[in-house]
Order: structure tokens, then sequence, then C-alpha cells
């Protein structure tokens, strides 16, 4: 997709090094109470009140994670952020700042640069946050992204994957499987273009899955949501891999059992017709697909009747103690061991 | 060196991602108070009373910043910490956690992960910091290391690189230069080995300078001494691309000039020998070279009774008004503008 243009090209070598990250960070703005200091020193300047931080980080690289003969840089940036936010919002708390680190080959100009940050900065811009730091360096081959997360939290409101107990309802947010069936299309399409560039896809009726692949959200809004309704949830994780593993990281850090119903996974019309299309199973991608970037909590029975009826979460099965295991219930009413599969990058190489 | 081993290998991917986090994060254990939740959850938790918190990050990418034919292994994890480290402590603060994401080939089998690991926990307890979090994934190609390191400072002891005035000294803690003559030591005898693999290298005259190279150290212990002297830095950086280059940065975010003495610069009697035998200039590694992870500072001559004499601080020159230019003072004599030539790992792709 960059070797398609043609326009003129800078050279990110004739930067050096400094010239670079001043060029790519000149228009970030902070604008967090929080951030005392941003880019420019040797390390950022953070003041917090009395609360809980949070950190987490993730790395993106290509080839593995990312494909760019369908993933516009910009997106990836975009994207970039969002998978980290996403690790905060799963502790109940709120993001505050990025750094962002990026290893890159000089195959790319500095144009590409620019499209992956202003991603960056759209996302940060979205999401109210601010970048305050990183590292830009050169790779010997592909790109690759490296975001760290931090966000606060008050000190009583932190929710850890831990804290889930019998009977608590197993809730999720959203809809699940539309990024892993978006990448099917979008490899497929691949192929296709391969075999004939001058054909034309049609996606339209694609459209919702392929975004939820290229520009996934994260959900800050259900925190927001969270307190709004009174509800603070026993445990949360945010879902990267596939349910089925968040829920099993859910039951052995919080030491129970769970019952999940096949019938309340919640999908979108899209997802289950092109799983027919595919002729694959939706539950078996809303288990293992991943990439959804959605919450899944749990929350105690009492609370249930503050999100009774909210189109953002959906109760799709209950917590039992940790000897009655962890089962799927199918509609046949048939009960699965659950299984992580989940998206494995190791295997990718 | 990992291939000349042949010892039993487990392929990384055996483990799967989840397996090979936990096993190479289960020794980890958390000591700061600060740290409320370390590995283990979507995010780190911390707590900090009332203190201004840095944060920095870094990228070490194999082929760009190491050669693993020459450097071990557990040297790079150790190092990798370190040069992080050395950042917050920059900015006058003590550190207190680090995040560690690495990308990796499966062609590195799982003892070569463990032993990065060893050197990332040997610097965690060196410098008595908690490994909070990280992700670790696979490469298409080469080793990446991924770090950011946390820190804290009461408010009033923060320095920024934007507060040196004129007239004040210019400070720098220990010598200059030995880790890019370490380099070149390491480089040569790579070479020797291409050629001859039987040859037995006698580096005993240069012990000192390849130590700096493959095992550097950060300068925790000035932070405590500035402490200890009650000498606040008007401004400080760490020494990581070269002096001239570092100065440069004081001086453009100062708003100020300097004259730097060639006579005054620290160096170590096996740099000033290396550069002969090499037959280059030693002034010019210690002002280009990098990598020595030492501290430049700034402060005010009514502290200058407070380090006289104190041999790990050297005063190597003074800061002058900007219209005065930054300079070097030959032993001749002769001024010569300060150049950033600088280590540029753009340039090495």
């Amino acid at each position: 997709m960059i070797e398609d243009k043609n326009q003129n090209k800078t050279d990110i070598s004739s930067l050096g090094e400094f010239g670079l990250i001043d060029h790519l960070t000149k228009k970030i703005k902070v604008t967090q109470k929080s951030t005392i200091k941003g880019i420019g020193d040797d390390a950022a300047v953070l003041e917090f009140d009395k609360e809980h931080i949070v950190v987490t980080t993730d790395l993106l690289v290509e080839g593995v994670h990312f494909d760019l003969s369908y993933m516009p840089l910009k997106h990836l940036g975009y994207k970039s952020v969002v998978v980290n936010l996403s690790d905060v919002y799963a502790m109940n708390a709120m993001a505050t700042q990025i750094t962002v680190s990026i290893a890159v080959s000089n195959r790319f100009p500095l144009e590409a640069l620019e499209e992956l940050y202003a991603g960056i900065e759209t996302a940060a811009k979205m999401y109210d946050v601010d970048v305050i730091g990183g590292d830009t360096t050169s790779s010997t081959t592909g790109l690759l992204v490296s975001v760290t997360a931090i966000g606060t939290v008050n000190k009583k409101n932190v929710v850890y994957r831990n804290g889930a107990k019998a009977n608590d309802l197993l809730v999720v947010t959203g809809d699940l499987g539309a990024a892993y069936m978006g990448l099917q299309i979008l490899e497929r399409e691949k192929e296709v273009f391969k075999v004939n560039p001058n054909n034309q896809p049609d996606l339209d009726s694609y459209t919702y899955i392929i975004e939820r692949q290229l520009k996934p959200e994260a959900r800050k809004d259900i925190v927001k949501l969270l307190v709004d309704l009174d509800v603070k949830p026993t445990s949360m994780i945010d879902i990267s891999d596939g349910l089925s593993s968040e829920i099993i990281h859910l039951c052995k850090q919080s030491d129970v059992g769970c019952d999940l119903y096949e019938e309340k996974i919640p999908l979108d019309p899209q997802v289950i017709s092109t799983c027919e299309e595919f002729n694959i199973d939706s539950t078996t991608i809303a288990l293992n697909g991943g990439e959804d970037y959605e919450l899944l909590m749990t929350i105690s029975q009492e609370d249930f009747p503050k999100i009774k009826g909210n189109p953002n979460l959906t109760v799709i099965g209950y917590m039992k103690e940790k000897n009655a295991g962890m089962h799927l219930i199918t509609r046949a009413e048939t009960q699965i061991p659950l299984k992580a599969q989940g998206w494995n990058s190791l295997d990718a190489d």
C-alpha cells in the first residue's frame, strides 16, 4: 500500500534520530492536568493525587500482529494505542498518558511514519490521553510499535482479575468475533488481489467486521457507564485473545468455575452471515477469535437489576465453585469444557 | 554464542504465549512499597504519595544497538534495564518499577530467553526496581527489547534539561569514551575470530573498556550523593549519545552557550592507550562516543565548594550567554564550535 504511492518521499535517515523524533512529535500537545512534563527531557514527569496508577505495555510486530498490505499505517497507529488503553479500562481505570516507541527500517519514508503518528495522535485525542514520550530507532527489517499506557483509578474502584465469586454473573460488552472475521475477509481479498490486481472487491456487506479489525475501539465508555450505574465488577479483563481464553483467566485467578451459555453470546449479524459464507461455526469464532477489545466482567447477582436491559451489557453465564469446572453449555444443552485456543502470536513465526 | 552451546534446547513455541510469559516471570518478586500489583493482570497498579512520577522508555534492537556475537544475552538484559534507569536518574529521581517487552524469533530457544531475563532480574535487584509487567511476542527476524522505567522524585527536587544559567559550572560524573572503545575492541576481535576461530584473544588490557560496553552501570549513586552534598543541579541529562550532543541539548533547552575545556574531560588510562593503539583522538571519542551512561549536569557557582575534590564529579567547563555560542577550548587554547555527531541509530540500517 505504501509502495503504490509515488509522491515525493523523504528518506528518514536524512533527518537524523533527533530530527526525526522532533519532527514526528512537534505537534503533540499535552492536556492532562497530571502531565507536568511531556516529551523533551530524559523522562516525562507526572503528578497524581492519592490515586492508584495503572501501567500496561504492548508490542505490535509487523508480520505477526499486522500486515501492511491491508493495514493502513494510520489505522495501525490508532490500533496500537487502542489495544493498550483497553488494558487500562479493564482495570476500571481511566487512561491519562502513553509512551510510544517505534522501530522502523529505512524502507519506510518519513511520510509513512507521519501517517503512523497521525493515527497515534488521533487515538490520543479521541481517548483524551497525552503522548508523553517514546523512542524512535531503526530496525533491520520490519516495523514494530511498543506502547506503554498509564492511567489512574480511585483506590476503592480498581478491579482485578481475581475477585470473581461463585454465583456472580458473567457479563460481556458489545459483540464478539467480528475482528477475527474481518481479518478473514482482508486475507481473502489479499489473495484475490495477488491473482488479479485489477479486481475491485465489493466489501459493502463486510464494513462492520473489517472496521472491527482495522480500527478497533476500547471501551472507555463502559468505565463511565459502570460509575453511572453504580456497579463495581468483582473482576474484569479485556478480550484480546478470545472469550474462552479470557474466561479461563478470570476463573483461574479467582479460583472459581463457570457455565457459559452459547445462546447468550452476542454476535453481530455480519459475523453470523460471514461465518456461514466461510462455513465455520460462529460460536467457535466468538470463543477463540480475539482482538475484539470488549470487556469481560463478573458482577454480583444483587447488581443485576442495575444492568438489566442495558444494550451495552450482556449476561452470558455465571460463576460456579471451582470444582464444578469451566463449561460451555451449548444450545443442545450439552456441557463442553472450555479450552484456551486463543490467538497465539508465538506460533506465528 | 548461543549457537555454540549444545545442551538440550526448549522450543519457545512449545510453551505457548501465556506459558512462556508465566515461565519467564514466575520468579519475579516485587519489593517496592509503591507496587500494589505487579505482573498478572491487565495492568500493574502503583501508588505514590504526593511525589512526581517520571516515565521513560527505550528500545534496543538486534543488529542496531547490539550484536549477539559478542553481547551475551544476560548482559543484554542487564544493559536494557540500565539504559532506562539512567534516564530516570537524569531527572534526579529514584527508579521504582520497570516493564519489559520482548519480541523474539523462534530461532531463540527458551534457555536463551531465560538468560536474557536473568540479566533483567539481576539489574532489577541491583538497582532495587520491581519488574511489574511486559509483553513477550514473536518477531519475524531478530530480537528486540523495549523497557519502560518509572521513578519518583520529591516535587522540589526534579531536575530538567532547561534550567542551566550563564556562569553555571558544567559537571560530569565518571569518565568518558570507554564504552565506545570497548565496542571497537569487540568488533576487532569478531573480525579476528572470523579469520581464525582458534585464536585466543588476550583482552587483559581492555577489561575496563569492554565492561563499560557490555555491562554499563547507571549512576544511581550520584542522585544519592547530590542529596548528601546538598546540591541540586540546575539542569541534568544522561550521556547516552556522547558528551558533545548532550551539552548541546542542555544549552539549547536552557537557552545558553558554553565553554568546554578539552584538558578537563575525564578519561580512563585504558581509553587513552586504546585510542593511541587505534590512532584516534581520545577527545573525539569522549565527545562523540556515547553509551557511557554518566550524568552531565550544571550547578550554580555557589555550590562549587560542596563538590570540590569529590572524585565522582569533574568540572569540565561553564555556561555562558547564548550569543557566546557553544565551544570546545582545546589544549592549544583554540575555540572549536561543538557539533552533535553522536551515535545515530538511524544511520545503522
